[in-house]
């Protein structure tokens, strides 16, 4: 089935601004590799840096919205439970992006003027809602006392790291993110460091008890 | 004290690649910068391909000694041991050459000759090292079984992070990656994933015995 024109548009974008970067990229090239006329990308977006802004608006946005659907259970279900979910959420939402995501992670390591507007609304709220849970969870001694800001900054590693270095990740380790068994396997390896870091000891198996 | 004129350009390029990028930085800029004749660059490194080349060259066999470093206590002291003295070297080398290591982390991100060169060299001789650590933890049963690929990309992700996403790491975070307090810290958290995701559990102190 045939994509519509603005999402054809936005996919040759992302493909050719993580090959051939964003600067050395033209609004030309977009066109052809999109199959599209190059007055299309004029309608839907202005320009590229229209373009730019509409990636990073739409990588965000449903970033963000799977990040809430996790937070939603910090109530009802706790805060491991919540933290997890969200795990789940984005690396699924970062693995079938693939592309989107490797682009957009890639951008945030710069130092320019859209990347401090995003990281004042997107990663301010991002941090808003790790906070919750976390402080939630150490409150109600579901997690051991932590700094919650050192928490966040190992959260964010483990979760953008394999996106973000695609090629290391594939190449040296052999590992292919943007696999569905990749995101089971991987969600096991960062729960087992929200079991082992963050929460407190469960209650000890009988089996080790009997062991001492 | 006047540094050498080869450490002024290898500075003034890394500044400039980082704040202008690569492909917008010139030989002219970076001779201005550093305060030095263009013909002397051209000396040092024949042109700007050489010029990060040697920015490459320099930052990974200076990285491999430090994580050989560590790899040496393995016999003597242990896989535990080892490896933490590994992160230990790497976090204090990073945080040192904090400019650099920004820059060469980004670079890899991209998919370059360069980039590919560097990976089947370095990256290759670092995945040895780190495999021959974790692998004989697990043999001596200081280490859980773990898939040893897995357990190398928390790692990598963990020690990378904080220096590739800088910007993020100050503003977002409030947390200053180049001071000497980040690394007492930060240090202590990695080993905190050391300790509880990889080591078997120490012996459970009497306390919690008794609690049972």
């Amino acid at each position: 089935m045939r994509k519509n024109s603005k999402d054809s548009i936005v996919e040759a974008a992302v493909f050719l601004f993580n090959t051939k970067g964003f600067s050395g990229t033209s609004i030309r090239d977009i066109a052809a590799k999109a199959g599209v006329n190059p007055a299309n990308i004029a309608y839907y977006f202005q320009n590229k840096k229209g373009l730019l802004e509409y990636c990073f608006t739409a990588y965000f946005e449903n970033y963000l919205s799977e990040l809430e659907k996790g937070y939603l259970l910090l109530e009802e279900e706790g805060a491991e439970l919540a933290l997890k979910k969200i795990v789940e959420n984005l690396l699924n939402y970062q693995s079938k992006n693939i592309q989107l995501t490797r682009f957009i992670l890639r951008e945030m390591t710069l130092d320019s003027q859209m990347v401090r507007e995003v990281m004042s609304t997107y990663h301010v709220k991002e941090r808003y809602y790790l906070k919750k849970v976390l402080e939630k969870g150490m409150r109600t001694k579901e997690f051991r006392n932590h700094s919650v800001l050192y928490v966040i900054l190992q959260f964010k590693s483990l979760l953008n790291t394999p996106f973000l270095n695609i090629h290391y990740v594939n190449e040296v380790l052999h590992i292919l993110p943007h696999e569905k068994y990749f995101i089971e396997k991987y969600s096991r390896e960062v729960f087992a460091w929200i079991d082992s870091v963050l929460c407190e000891p469960k209650s000890i198996p009988a089996r080790r008890i009997v062991s001492i």
